[in-house]
């Protein structure tokens, strides 16, 4: 059969579309979504219909697939993310929520009588994360820049010992990016003679961040992480929301039984897998290199510390976490949260310095803010 | 930042896997993915990185999206599976196993006290999606054609009349293309005098092509079902997995309560959510146009007649599902098998007559079944 073609005024509407969309792209500031990529040698790809169904270590039936390119994604961060080299075992998900679902299923597969333990400021999705899984949770107390209330943990903790406890850490909450000290985490374990826990680590943004900086927070496999999610689309950059799930190879066997036990033999969640982004990964990993990475997040930083100055010359208490490129002030005049897409809650509005954002921008924001500020309040 | 442009060797490599899969392509019998497309005029859209991120009837703050195709793709969909006029929503999922997780947890929240009722021959992620769900289920018996057994489900509903039904219903099994019938099972809800019950249909497949026939099955909004789920790289045709998933706005809006309860503010499955297949099923729509997917259904249907007769004329006991295009025969010998990418399972193997099937390639496999079975049975 031969494909008919869209009409001229469809593809009019298209070609609007996309003008607009540029232009709106061209002032995103408050959201994590690096836009330095150009993947048109990826496009061909499109003209078939890659499906990387299953897991990506097993060869299927359907050979229309991209599992080869997924499998080197994969090594690539397994070894940034110090997973043990003989034990581990991940896949590329469709963003960050179902790296997090998978790590929590795993948990609650390992760990039946459990609680899960998160902070204050965690993403809005885990919730619902627990809540499909029917997970036992308490909320704790965030610290003023986000990161989790250790005394509230280690109290909660402590009068809950005859639980399992999981470890639902953040490594860059959405708001501040603050990060979730699991080295701490696991010497209250220890020092609570809590033998049996669970850490996943939410890396979303912070994961392809933090192996490139030469202080490293406490986050990963080698710190105890027992799974860990970073998201393609955020700090590496993709056309289409991604992300890649690592775990230990002995947890995911074990549950691979009771998977096999209730008559399902893949390990992921989702069964037909998109085969495109794991090209795209593999693309920038290629295109960048370990190097390349190291210098996008100095750039980041840099520029980050710029913007917060900035920002502070201006009479604007703009601050930063420690090693972070989000940089947080008093919400915004809605004006302005609009005009710059900035996400705002609880007072705080931030910008997030992604590679492709330019010191112009960043000047020419700070030049709105001051012009408003002077507005509102004239001396 | 500039961005780096990848090596020589690596764009070669690219190449030559790219040569390869269209080389893998063309020999794909077994698996439902149509291939009849060409969204070139969308690539430009990968250049930005669109996220329909949360409700797509909601505006976020973050402009770069395709909501607006989104909801026109949703529109025409409900139109098709007769979801009530002003009492439906949905979302463009990842695939097949997020509409179906969407419904079974849409149909948890609202019926606690329940039981999943599916047959045999359902697709193995739903079992898979039940466990993660922490759902009580039954599995029930299936006819030889793959269609749930009446009779058992009756027995099994009647003595579990304590507890609210839901009924998973395949719309097209993965082996032979079976449709329950939910008009049946509604009867049976009648005479056991059960009020209180949930359907979701599973049509991954068939959704997309009972629209367009002249005698449809009973399997839509309008025959009982309260969620639908379609697949978008089945037999709509995507680069990447995507579906549809609808319901019925009265129940959505139920438990959204209790998802403001957690203290979750969006209603799908995943949070960031791909921007870029809205698109792809607005261009089908646009192009194939609803006359257009009536013509595809019928080449489809013809072809499968066709090659259900040339098996037969060959000897092999080649049978189908009425109004289906998957063509069933005793399991295939393993060297076809794996030339025609065939899924095989439980002794039987099967081709699936997508739109970009010619006449020339059943033939062509018609006649290595033939010589295959002269060589192994010699007159």
């Amino acid at each position: 059969m031969k494909t008919p073609e869209l009409t001229t005024q469809d593809q009019a509407r298209l070609q609007q579309f996309l003008d607009q969309l540029h232009e709106d792209a061209s002032v995103v500031l408050g959201y994590p979504s690096a836009q330095d990529f150009d993947y048109s040698s990826l496009h061909p790809f499109l003209g078939l219909q890659l499906n990387n169904v299953g897991d990506p270590f097993d060869d299927g039936t359907y050979k229309v697939d991209s599992r080869d390119f997924e499998r080197e994604v994969l090594q690539e961060w397994a070894e940034l993310v110090n997973a043990p080299e003989e034990n581990w075992w991940g896949y590329v998900t469709n963003g960050g929520t179902e790296g997090n679902l998978y790590g929590l299923y795993l948990a609650r597969e390992l760990h039946p009588n459990s609680i899960v333990y998160f902070s204050q400021d965690t993403h809005y999705s885990v919730t619902k994360n627990l809540h499909f899984l029917n997970m036992r949770n308490i909320m704790i107390r965030s610290q003023p820049n986000g990161e989790i209330d250790y005394e509230d943990l280690y109290e909660t903790l402590r009068v809950n010992r005859d639980v399992t406890p999981i470890i639902f850490a953040n490594i860059g909450t959405t708001m501040t990016e603050a990060k979730d000290d699991i080295g701490r985490i696991k010497n209250m374990f220890a020092d609570l003679a809590i033998g049996d826990y669970y850490i996943h680590s939410d890396a979303a943004l912070c994961g392809a961040i933090l192996p490139f900086m030469q202080e490293k927070a406490n986050f990963d496999f080698a710190d105890g992480a027992h799974s860990l999610a970073i998201s393609g689309h955020k700090f590496i950059g993709s056309p289409i929301p991604c992300g890649i799930v690592l775990a230990l190879q002995d947890n995911v066997n074990r549950i691979g039984r009771s998977i096999a036990y209730i008559g399902s033999m893949d390990t992921t969640v989702t069964g037909s897998r998109n085969g495109f982004t794991p090209l795209v990964l593999w693309h920038a990993m290629r295109r960048f290199g370990r190097e390349g990475m190291r210098h996008r997040v100095q750039h980041c930083i840099a520029l980050a510390e710029y913007a917060e100055q900035q920002l502070q010359n201006v009479g604007i208490p703009a601050w930063r976490n420690p090693g972070a490129i989000t940089v947080v002030f008093p919400a915004a005049p809605a004006v302005l949260q609009d005009k710059w897409q900035l996400a705002t809650a609880n007072g705080i509005s931030h910008i997030i310095v992604m590679p492709h954002i330019k010191r112009e921008q960043i000047d020419s924001f700070v030049e709105d803010m001051r012009a408003l500020r002077a507005q509102e309040n004239p001396q």
